[in-house]
């Protein structure tokens, strides 16, 4: 539907180079950037460390580019809204932070991302860098979808970033870091709702329409397809929804340890984020899960959309320690 | 305008409670509450320091809850949506973390918190607790509002709870705060503009009225009226409009440093306030303002309202040194 787009933008074809612009002009201590180019890089590039590089279409901020710095991302790579950076720009990006210990590329599972990062890679280790990657794929909501061969990647692959971030620093080698972001991954279960499209800059369109008293499970972040739609209710009722079916996939054992991430989408408030997690921590208290860790933000959003959501992380005592460590980035 | 509330709430009397529940819940390392009162406190009570208190009408997420920490608030008292917390809560808030150097009240001018926080002040001192107060008001839109005589306390109050929080951190005394926090209030001006209303949420209703294709400048965090409407235009004019406006009261000199906010209201995206950032930088840069410090995001909202707002803090080395210190909380 076409909407009369309200939003504080200059020209809609020049969108993600004034982000990018705004962004280092705001972190110059931070952050910079690959000249002429959407790629956001850490400040003082560490040497002797393997370095980590995420990134996918724009719309989703903070997400990549607000998880750049120490402990977390070398760069991120920020294609056009809801569009996936070419695999030059990802190959530049490589190119940008390589400091000989190799390349290791986080991606969201969207069939245009996986093909442009490991085209990029493959140009890159034509050249001699070692490149790997590690594809997140944590909502659990549908198989398959409008962009997507198998699950998709959302929310949760902040977790990847912050875990993975750590260990590099640490001195992880690029196999060992490989096998630990297909650990985490593979711990990782996300699942949300909608209650309002977003306005997409880039179009002035809403991403979909919904009646006012409906809302969409399982949608996805740029607007694809969820599982169905229901009649609006409470936020306990929403949150118990999404929690049961995260929670039926996370195989939870006695004594297991989680990290809880409860993620806005853009327009949803704190207000309504603490109430969700109000709930959110009774169910979990009420199965018995030990919480090591909660976030409660907007960390990964889509434009102005409305709703929200929960994912869980199964940890183990490597995972918690790394998920506790220092880091110095804009966002997390 | 009555619309049809879609939000993530459970109800709408029991707003506050369930958000500070949920608050705790996620950081129970951090923050904790006075019992069966809405007022969150630090974690670990520092003794042997000034406590400050901050807080006010909720519906402003993450302020104030989220500066309670380690370098800045030891409590933030919540009232209802909007509404002022009672003096009785107010006072519980100064009962809890007084450790014995004075208790300091950092106020938004509104003339409920004023006279609830004064009030609560005077109960305290009658039991022998020495409370001293600081007014914000750095909104320079308009003199005199709907909840307010002179200006209104907006964003820049963050900066407030930043530099006096570390400088009771650091020792300093009830006096010397003061002292401090006239002269931060003094040197901060904070102007902003509102694209769409908030809806609030123990009404139901939205905060006004406003033409698809216009804006209020200068409107308050409550939908207070601002000083005028215009037509919608581009991102920066709308930031050269209002920095020319802070500007102009920031009585700048040839090597002033200054900290810069680029506060969302709630609804408006990063990529906005990364596009705002871009052009307010290249203005100062324009004008030869030195920048120390920027913060981008939404650090004082409006519920869901549409908008945003640019504050200017003029510092000295004092409030610079305090601005970078070490801080340990859910949101700054």
């Amino acid at each position: 539907m076409e909407v009369y787009m309200k939003k504080l933008i200059n020209d809609k074809n020049n969108i993600v180079e004034e982000v990018v612009q705004g962004m280092i002009k705001a972190f110059p201590d931070k952050v910079s950037r690959v000249k002429n180019e959407p790629i956001i890089i850490r400040k003082n590039k560490k040497v002797d460390k393997v370095a980590l590089i995420s990134g996918g279409g724009s719309g989703h901020e903070p997400a990549h580019a607000g998880y750049v710095g120490y402990g977390m991302l070398d760069a991120a790579v920020c294609g056009e809204i809801f569009t996936s950076p070419g695999a030059d720009k990802v190959y530049n990006a490589i190119k940008a932070v390589d400091a000989g210990k190799g390349v290791l590329l986080i991606i969201k599972n969207y069939s245009g991302d996986i093909m442009n990062f490991e085209m990029a890679g493959e140009m890159a280790q034509a050249e001699g860098i070692t490149v790997k990657q590690v594809v997140v794929d944590d909502d659990i909501a549908v198989e398959n979808s409008t962009y997507t061969v198998g699950r998709r990647g959302i929310a949760g692959t902040i977790f990847v970033h912050k875990i993975l971030g750590a260990a590099a620093e640490k001195g992880y080698d690029l196999d060992k870091l490989v096998e630990l972001g297909n650990k985490v991954v593979k711990n990782l279960k996300t699942m949300g709702m909608s209650l309002k499209p977003c306005t997409v800059f880039t179009t002035g369109k809403e991403s979909f329409e919904i009646a006012d008293d409906e809302v969409e499970i399982g949608l996805g972040i740029h607007g694809e397809p969820g599982t169905h739609r229901e009649k609006m209710t409470t936020a306990n009722e929403f949150t118990e929804k999404l929690f049961e079916k995260v929670y039926a996939e996370s195989d939870v054992q006695k004594g297991d340890r989680f990290a809880v991430l409860v993620n806005g989408l853009g327009e949803t408030t704190l207000i309504e984020l603490f109430i969700i997690n109000n709930h959110l921590q009774d169910l979990l208290k009420d199965k018995g899960v030990e919480v090591a860790k909660t976030l409660v933000g907007n960390y990964m959003t889509s434009l102005d959309m409305g709703g929200f959501s929960i994912t869980l992380l199964k940890l183990d005592k490597e995972m918690e320690e790394l998920l506790n460590a220092e880091e110095d980035t804009i966002a997390f």
